[in-house]
């Protein structure tokens, strides 16, 4: 009988030599598929993803709009799949993020913008799938099999692609990323510590996890880790929206935690960070070591890398600690109930 | 010294008139809206908004998409005003829904997408708000003076708004709307009904609310009134969400309420709630009559409506469920702590 979590540690461990080798050998087919959307530039871009991957692809949305200034949206797959609406797709790129690439709804959803004159590229771990298939471009994000209910390599691995792809189209050299590898290890390397930490949240019922920009994905991708392996009720809000109703429901019991690596969206979460400091919640700050005080704990994130990048790295301490709740809780991880590795939805 | 909840409570019975008084007096100033547009019309539309409001546009959202075959995103305000992002938005309708219409991160997006070659539309309850100046066009939704936290009459005011502007873009004569303010009158008429279910989760911490396509904006409205007045933890997921992880954190022990009016949306949430039957949650169906029975509890929605004006209807009983369950708690649901009318974030 293995131990209780060890599929997903392998695959949290992995998680730097995916992300180096993506580095090196996913340049090329990122760049050919960059060449194609170049010479047919969209309008703006609809994003396709459920669970894990729907966090990649707001990721991406952020990326999208701020060093391209491309508006986008994330699609809802059920007004084409289930309600039947045919929009007019364009000069759209309809963008769509799977691990298994075999989600029914997605493929489903990719087939009908194909149809309607979308630019259709499906970014997946699973090269012979459906969605591979259904989308007229691919990125292979290359991860290896995955194999934990929980996914985590192919998420710093979809995270990277995307970035890979926008940094090409934005005409970079995909320098911000170089730093990636060596600080996912460092992440990696710091699990006890994280265990430390997860002793504190043995008994928590629910959780909130905020972040702004580029953090905001990490903080929903954090949520659902916790969610299907511990139980826990992880709620994930953008600092703005938590400041909108659910603020009230902070209190010293209610655990936080807040991803605020050093940049712009550190800086948008100030007034965030001050609400909870006067509510006296108990935050555990995943922040730059300069960042304010609050009540709680501190998490230095790696430093030197740019904003932009920290996506596929602060993630890691969260699957962490997603990974040590479960097992201090004696439920195994890679095992969560009710979960099967492909979801069909339609 | 007011009963708990009076401000909040006299709120949601004047939502009948509210919507009966938009119907009749909101038609001559949508169709002006929707004659400017139409003479223009949008290639995708970007919606923004926070809080209760963001789910009135996430409601016009499915609305655009499933009647007019438009591309919709929720727009990612921090993107333009944090980050500087400045999109290309010729083509582009930027439809921004406010209580208040004084956000400075909404007025700022709105007048950034307008220097960005936007149509920009204002959906509002303050026509003299900075959000209404800073829009192209504007609509008054006409709730009358909103004194609660907790919004309730200018959220269903917002929803009939938006569905008025697109059935009018989709050439109807409102014909589907005439049944919404008697069907409002009966469920205002509901609250002791509603009380008694209220008492089941006097003790609760959590809850997770569900729907899809048009029900899902209600499930993550009724999921903020409850977390703003009651303080319970509330997660909303759309139906196909939650089978993508949240899943397995449903247990007997953790309730569930399930939105599914007759229609689409329902029979897309049958393979939901038969996973819900099998994990054994306890589950408050709010349904047809002929709905599949699930353990738990039954509310009968009111009958005859169609499905795309059920949002501005089954959300009453999820405002009566949230003020109810708050004064059990012997809170005040007119005074959440830490919550002001208008939340300033940027």
């Amino acid at each position: 009988m293995p131990e209780p979590g060890s599929l997903m540690a392998a695959e949290i461990a992995e998680q730097p030599a995916v992300l180096a080798r993506l580095l090196d050998n996913g340049l090329a087919s990122t760049r050919r598929v960059a060449s194609v959307l170049a010479a047919r530039p969209p309008r703006f871009v609809l994003l396709a993803g459920r669970g894990t991957s729907d966090h990649a692809a707001l990721f991406a949305k952020y990326l999208l709009e701020i060093r391209l200034g491309l508006p986008c949206g994330l699609m809802s797959p059920s007004t084409m799949t289930a309600y039947g609406a045919r929009p007019t797709l364009t000069d759209c790129l309809v963008l769509a993020v799977s691990q298994s690439g075999s989600s029914p709804d997605l493929v489903e959803s990719v087939t009908v913008a194909r149809a309607c004159g979308a630019t259709t590229l499906a970014v997946t771990n699973a090269p012979t799938s459906d969605l591979a298939a259904a989308a007229e471009l691919h990125l292979d994000v290359g991860a290896g099999p995955e194999r934990a209910v929980a996914a985590t390599k192919s998420y710093t691995a979809q995270c990277m692609a995307v970035w890979l792809l926008v940094d090409a189209l934005a005409g970079g050299d995909a320098a911000a990323a170089r730093a990636v590898p060596d600080a996912a290890q460092e992440m990696v390397g710091r699990r006890a510590e994280v265990a430390d930490l997860a002793a504190r949240y043995r008994f928590a019922s629910r959780v909130v996890l905020t972040g702004r920009g580029y953090s905001y994905p990490t903080a929903r991708e954090g949520a659902i880790k916790l969610m299907e392996t511990s139980y826990l009720a992880a709620h994930a809000f953008s600092g703005a929206d938590l400041m909108h109703g659910p603020m009230a429901m902070i209190d010293p019991q209610y655990p936080v935690v807040a991803v605020v690596p050093a940049g712009v969206g550190e800086r948008a979460m100030e007034p965030v960070l001050g609400r909870l400091r006067a509510s006296g919640a108990d935050v555990l700050l995943m922040g730059a070591a300069d960042s304010p005080t609050v009540a709680g704990r501190f998490f230095q994130l790696p430093s030197g890398l740019d904003e932009q990048v920290h996506p596929t790295v602060d993630i890691i301490a969260l699957q962490w600690l997603a990974l040590e709740i479960a097992v201090a809780r004696g439920l195994d991880p890679d095992a969560p109930r009710g979960l099967a590795k492909v979801t069909h939805t339609w």
